[in-house]
């Protein structure tokens, strides 16, 4: 029996698309989109309830059929990309947010709800979902949960694990469980919730949550420092945390990202400086903490503002939503999520120039600065006459080469995107033979046989790097 | 060849306590010391380094000998008990605080370093290391890591698991491996960091830590908020979450809780009420802080008061050092640290005069109020002619009875303090069957000759609770 017949006979009520190239879309995430249109996709199943999840899992299990779990499809490391041969079990109907509990200060969901929207329901509570990650209107909970989303405010309020306090999983063989509490704290046994965070779907399928809340604070201001160069507004980082002041967001803009934005979205940053501080503080004593970062950045060199609440929202927006890439003339891109302890920043920074004179390429980055995530761009003009799908070697050379540079200081391959299909050569630079033994042998024993989203996330046994 | 012969012809360099009446303290933690004086304990290894606990969980392995690591032993729920025949390794001596990076705020230490002394050592960098269990003077960092240990600044601050950053750890095969990084954010491959912490040395030795700091507050007040009887007080916590202030520390003091401190240290709190709320407030806007505290406790009927530094000392004090039990008339004691969603405390409290009633017992509590973390105890006059050491049977049913309902509103047998090997049975009435299997198998992906602290952490397949 083939999987759609089989899926067809033993779940007539679950809605599943057959293998087409009307499934393409399902081929690849928001990272590697590139060429799927008029290929075959994989067959796609769209439950609704987390007793569907489950069925389909057997089914598929039973058949020797692999699974891709699905959110949104927004990442960007090909976590959720599928191969025609399998079944992608997509969480995004599962979209129901169950509870809100004020007095606890938690929510429970189905994974398939959309971050943004999370937030639109808690609005009247006075509460507020605290990862936010770029893709927050259109990325789903599940999604989050599965890749351990950071964002822009969790310098100040934590990652996504930070914001999980229970979790219902679909095992490989179909058996659901529950792990977690809805206390804040609780140490029974080991600690599944955070494994089950940012294990992209390679353990075990999400299909409710129940997430931690925080009140929204009483102020939030944003804050702008200019730098004559990004030299000297990456140095000025440091500033920030010499003071007692822990800011919900610190974001970092260097000169090539200011001038793709006003290029993109007719704004003029550039003018204002050469790089760009971009600082939201929140809470009790705003005055104060303002003056604290104030006579902090301004004593580095910033030329200092607080931003009206129009200009602030202005602000925020053009910084989510990119950099205008795409527009203009055609670059080959490749794309980093390399994170480093604070203090190495600007050695980062001033690293992109070795890269840019070594490989012929331009490097720039956003940075969250508050927490050391960098989100470089090694890009080059594509050649005329080549083929603008097929990256040149030396511009992952240079990639990898500030990968390299990253984990040389204590830093990591990936702060908040996750590993994928995409980053496993990478992940292998990171992590030690023996520990990849061992998240394998993890992997092993949830999933014996290697059923879900297999050779994402944990690298292969081929591609670590020496232990040291 | 016996264990102490192989011990002393491979590691000469290394202080082994051979298994007699002199190691009998090693039989236990400091919640099952009990009757230990005159038997024998177990064989004793004190390495000094990473390399040290290597060799030795090596020659363990070789012979088929159990290891339990060991901190401090000032574990509450039989962590570190040991048997004569298995080998304790204590990382005490591994007590090197390796680096402080202010820039980075982090640091590096070895998990012998007593948890009060990094604070003491960080103090002229003006930054903390957050979680502070009630043992913070005499616990480790090691044995904190080892059972994710709250403390009373984790409503605000997170407990042990958010503070990690990355660990070295020796595997059961004398493996070393380090994992996670030190950024504050990383996500490459599976989040092993998050499953060692808490995870009471049954999947590995921990040797070195990288910990996440923060800095000291510009200011920090104590409130008082004092209630004519414990219900009322329990009730009042709602009114601390539905304003905007996050204390860094919410504790709530029950009636018999007051009244044994009083006796036990001569204090005269009973006499300013029936039960206390006591609150830490600390950042920018303290004034405004306690404005709106102070508005929403009185206006639940609380007599609040701003203590000066000194009182604020001695109440915290108070706190910390216990309840005075053990003195005056000898009781049977059961201890207990349940979790619940913060609504659910006044029912809790509520239901200790239920329990109270039906097996003849008395029971109060202290309660990290901000995390529904409750340590209550459950107690009785020991019977004239009775063992002392023999627990009652309907007193351990009372106990179990005060577990359920914590379950059955969504809590957790254990907030802080760990299963070890006291708790698992209750482990079982709140983990389903399927929980447990996963449990096993990882333990068993990473220690598949069950060498590290057998039967410790994960319940018995037999004690599981029926899967909902």
């Amino acid at each position: 029996m083939t999987l759609i017949e089989a899926l067809a006979r033993e779940h007539p009520g679950i809605t599943v698309l057959p293998a087409s190239t009307r499934t393409a879309a399902y081929l690849h995430d928001a990272g590697t989109r590139a060429a799927a249109a008029g290929h075959d996709g994989p067959t796609v199943a769209l439950p609704t309830t987390p007793h569907e999840v489950q069925a389909l899992v057997r089914t598929a299990a039973s058949l020797g059929v692999q699974v891709v779990p699905r959110g949104a499809g927004t990442g960007l490391s090909g976590g959720a990309s599928a191969r025609p041969d399998q079944l992608v079990i997509s969480t995004e109907r599962l979209r129901r947010i169950v509870e809100v509990a004020p007095l606890d200060e938690l929510a429970v969901v189905e994974p398939g709800v959309l971050n943004a929207d999370l937030n639109t329901h808690l609005a009247p509570y006075g509460l507020f979902y605290a990862p936010d990650p770029a893709s927050h209107e259109i990325s789903t909970l599940g999604g989050n949960i599965a890749t351990n989303a950071g964002g822009l405010r969790c310098a100040k309020y934590g990652v996504t694990r930070e914001s999980v306090l229970a979790l219902d999983v679909v095992l490989a063989d179909g058996s659901l469980i529950s792990v977690g509490q809805r206390s804040v704290k609780g140490v029974t046994g080991l600690d599944l919730v955070s494994l089950f965070v940012g294990s992209e779907g390679v353990l075990g399928i999400v299909v409710g949550a129940t997430l931690r809340l925080h009140p929204v604070p009483v102020a939030r201001r944003t804050l702008t420092a200019f730098f004559p160069s990004t030299p000297d507004g990456a140095r000025a980082l440091a500033a920030i945390t010499a003071t007692p002041v822990r800011p919900a967001i610190v974001e970092f803009l260097d000169e090539p990202t200011l001038r793709d934005i006003d290029r993109a979205s007719g704004s003029d940053l550039r003018t204002r400086g050469a790089s760009l501080v971009l600082v939201e503080i929140d809470g009790y004593g705003i005055d104060e903490q303002e003056r604290d970062l104030t006579a902090a950045l301004v004593a580095v060199g910033g030329t200092v503002r607080a931003e009206t609440a129009e200009d602030a929202q202005r602000l925020w927006e053009l910084r989510r939503s990119g950099r205008g890439f795409g527009q203009g003339v055609p670059r080959w891109l490749v794309g980093e999520d390399i994170a480093v302890p604070r203090s190495a920043l600007p050695d980062v920074y001033a690293y992109f120039s070795e890269i840019e004179a070594r490989y012929g390429v331009d490097v720039s980055a956003v940075a969250h600065a508050g927490d050391g995530n960098l989100h470089p761009v090694v890009s080059r003009l594509i050649s005329p006459g080549a083929d603008p799908a097929v990256l040149p070697d030396d511009l992952i050379d240079a990639a990898t080469d500030l990968v390299r540079f990253a984990l040389s200081r204590g830093g990591t391959v990936s702060g908040e995107h996750g590993i994928g299909s995409t980053k496993l050569d990478w992940a292998g630079l990171e992590l030690g033979e023996r520990t990849v033994q061992a998240q394998r042998a993890i992997k092993h024993a949830l999933d014996p046989d290697d059923l879900l989203n297999p050779g994402k996330a944990i690298p292969r046994a081929d591609a670590y790097a020496s232990a040291p």
